[in-house]
């Protein structure tokens, strides 16, 4: 291990220090490639402002080239989000002309913005992937980080599965980036494979072998495999990595990527630990990052609710048990536990902000405020017909909570861009019946159309008398439904994943009535699966290649 | 770090090496821990049965003196799995003597069984909890373990919250316990505080700085609340170390525990990393642990099932996208990613082993077979009722998958100890409507009541109904419903957790019809309510105080 070796070395370069952990944020571009957990325009806008408001340092808010609704993204985000005092925004493009290009248009309209642009160089990527040699390797990077310097001052190099790759290899090619004006250099660890010793070896080693290293902060990523990522990261911080590319939850390909709360935590947690490492004083109460911790808990929930992607109870820092002694289960002697038991306190994580509740005769301006507290900052129309259905929701249920709150928008936000819309749902069901389910369906024409089905339950009888009216065929992967608050009369959440054609495609609704929020679901993944047709069909080939290169960084 | 310590000191003293990594598993212990995760003595049992076949050195099966129920379950685990060439029993109690006696009389029918005791070595836990001193502490010691001794051969002594104690104070206690003679030395991460290579670090320590320390294994145990368990442990198995405390889905307190899986698996991939810090060569193909791993996603989903807690979809090793690259999305090019953008392959955690699928047609022996596979051992009456309920689904059903089986044993399971049982359930709902829901509960006399209620939804009005009846006061925390395979007609799985008394009780139902399965949940979580509150009765201050002792481990 090389703790003491980067502590001791203060006669080599030494990497580009911020004066700080820079908390790079990749949940809209990692973490939207998590199978299902695709995100329309309005969700992504509303993750951005609230990573915003959480305080990352910077947003990569997608991958331009990949499709025309990619680049669209890219380019609201950083029109609306990247303001002078707002983060940086940063879009990914491949190592080649066009993908530079496109990103570079695709955050024009930001404050501060990035181009962050990789290439692979492990052999494995290079003979089976990309099918060059080291050298075309070494010449295609100062081309293209120079050509990216041409658009933006901020340029990221990666080197992707730089954790396979051969060190040898990876200083020249980091030295080239440099020379050619990249500011960050982003060490990934592809494929989750690496332990935290190794990873923290290899950072060291870069910061020791590079020459120029300290003209650009040295940055991780890396996936969670084998459990290990925020292991792996925090490591690199000792050894000299000063940006961590994360994700909320952790969501991202397969296992994911290192979740941005552990890691944040970790380093609030044990701030004299890792003191010593930035070079502060033990006792500097300075914290190691920019983060807001107290919209830490917001922010997950705000991901898991919009992607779909839901947290296990047992996660660290945002799971339902990760703070269980404050949720009413041995009260006795809870002071007493608190120091023997606890090393954080919830409040820090911003858990015990929900406690506001809003009813019946709550007004306008109070709904309004409540949800920008939340995350949410809807347009007049919007608002309007968000406070028409707390107003509905309020006369079935006395206390609306911040979590209906949530199931409203976000059940609302998922509704948009629709080709169909739900008119009616009936249902009757129960043991010794025949499920039966009567639904009305509206066209993009505005047409009704009405159908009954039998079905093996409700759910599947409402779903069966949709597909015939939509007549979109698919398939059903996944289902589940949460209610959102405590209380059996509260709002149900559903979430559903249909396939077609080899890509899943996710929906979200919610009701009092779980079988009414089955159906708006339903519907809901019905109309992304014809929208995304529908755009895929423009150039379908573009998208599928960018998608494949772009998913292992 | 001290990795090249501990590899280069070969002149002081060694931890005993039993020759691999041993896995001892908690799952049953503090993984039951978790908040509303309270599992019956049949799902103990099968849970096991199954960590058995899966190849644990070491099942920690209970807290015998914690309760009767507790009592039992370590009893009944001991004699049914605790065979010869079965895994070693092993049950905890605190360093008090009535605890070591209940636990030494729990584990006594397995061949092969150890008493694990322990006491809080932390200066903060001394003085808060225990209100004992230092010398005090170091008296109890070894008079404990010598009198846990005195039943059987094997015992462990656990340093609880040895991550946040003085090692000066550590060591004296380590040598008192071995002197005494322990032959396993736990060291536990209790609030999950240390990094990696302060974990590692102390694991050198205790093994440079222990002069009894060879004739010893060396245990760690940690929690996830930093996110960083698997890391500390992988570290300390690299400084010596050779037992791991994990569970299945790193289920338990709080944030839980290490999970077994990813522990395994990150020994598995990388098995030549690894073989150095156990001393043998780097090319040694010998796996590092017994564990069976093509079993792991089957236990993984047995404990899901049963505890109802669950794997969020980028949980590393057992989430449902963690091999997403399997599930049939971007097959095109499957060859090439392979190399690329893998690292394990699936079928080695047994996740391309469910292909098999049971029809109409199928007879008793298949059915037999394949639940024996998935890790159920019926017995004759109850295969019976699973039969006939397979048979009931299979006539709704085309396909009846591995999960489909896995639901309805679960269910089943869920219904014994039964004070109500549900006779009837009938709803309509939809939008535009008053949900209403007729249910008939059969009380524990046999006498059948019926009632109606209007509910927010249908779901609502079940519960609604079925609180009426069954009169029961209760608080609902928590509602999920899961599709269980794939397909609109597939099963629901509902987990339920009320709340009374400041605790949770869990219940589960399965269904094709989700009101339905919501209505069986709810009663099995009513059971679970009045059988605890009954059992309590008998000496609910003893159980309070023993779960509060234990709960730190």
């Amino acid at each position: 291990m090389s703790d003491s070796t980067a502590q001791s070395s203060t006669s080599g370069p030494r990497a580009k220090d911020p004066g700080r952990v820079l908390i790079f944020d990749t949940t809209l571009r990692d973490g939207e490639q998590s199978p299902g957990a695709s995100l329309n325009l309005e969700e992504k806008l509303t993750i951005a402002q609230q990573l915003s408001r959480l305080g990352v340092d910077i947003i990569e808010a997608g991958f331009p080239f990949a499709s025309p609704g990619d680049f669209e993204a890219v380019q609201r985000i950083a029109r609306s989000v990247g303001s002078q005092d707002g983060p940086t925004i940063c879009g990914l493009a491949r190592a080649a002309r066009a993908d530079i290009k496109a990103c570079a248009e695709a955050i024009a309209p930001a404050a501060r913005s990035r181009i962050h642009t990789f290439i692979a160089t492990s052999d494995i990527h290079l003979r089976h992937k990309l099918r060059k040699s080291r050298k075309e390797v070494l010449e295609i990077v100062p081309e293209m980080v120079a050509y990216a310097c041409s658009f933006c001052a901020d340029v990221e190099f990666s080197c992707e599965d730089a954790g396979r790759s051969d060190p040898e290899f990876l200083y020249p090619v980091i030295e080239a980036a440099i020379a050619a004006g990249a500011t960050t250099i982003n060490i990934p660890d592809t494929v989750g494979y690496t332990t935290p010793a190794e990873f923290g070896a290899l950072i060291a080693a870069i910061d020791a072998n590079v020459p120029s290293i300290d003209q650009a902060v040295i940055s991780v990523h890396g996936h969670n495999d084998l459990g290990l990522a925020v292991a792996n990261f925090l490591e690199a911080v000792k050894n000299g990595a000063r940006q961590l590319e994360c994700t909320i939850n952790g969501i991202g390909e397969r296992a994911g990527n290192a979740a941005l709360e552990e890691l944040v935590m970790a380093m609030h947690v044990r701030r004299q630990y890792f003191n010593l490492f930035l070079g502060r004083p033990l006792e500097c109460p300075d914290p190691l990052t920019a983060i807001r911790t107290e919209e830490i808990h917001k922010t997950s929930r705000l991901v898991s609710n919009l992607t779909g992607m839901s947290v296990q109870p047992n996660k660290a820092i945002v799971g339902a048990n990760a703070f269980a002694h404050e949720s009413g289960i041995h009260q006795d002697g809870v002071l007493k536990n608190r120091l023997t038991y606890e090393i954080m306190d919830a409040r820090t994580v911003g858990l015990m902000d929900n406690r506001i509740s809003l009813g019946k005769l709550s007004g306008r301006r109070a709904f309004r405020s409540r949800l920008e507290a939340l995350g949410y900052n809807l347009s007049n129309e919007d608002l309007n017909a968000a406070f028409a259905r707390f107003k509905e929701l309020a006369d079935r249920k006395r206390d609306i909570t911040d979590r209906d709150l949530e199931a409203i928008v976000s059940d609302q936000s998922q509704q948009v861009e629709a080709t169909f819309s739900l008119e009616l749902v009936q249902v009757s069901c129960g043991t010794n019946m025949h499920p039966t389910a009567t639904v009305t369906l509206r066209n993009i024409d505005g047409e009704d159309h009405t159908a009954a089905a039998i079905g093996t339950g409700p759910v599947d009888a409402v779903c069966q008398a949709l597909n015939h009216l939509a007549a979109v065929p698919n398939e059903l992967v996944e289902f589940s439904v949460k209610s959102v608050t405590a209380g059996i009369d509260s709002m149900g959440e559903v979430s559903i994943r249909l396939r077609h054609g080899g890509r899943l495609y996710s929906g979200y609704g919610a009701d009092t009535d779980v079988v009414v929020a089955s159906a708006k679901a339903f519907v809901s993944a019905l109309n992304r699966l014809v929208a995304t047709t529908r755009a895929a069909g423009l150039n379908p080939q573009q998208a599928e290649d960018c998608l494949e290169a772009g998913r292992g960084v």
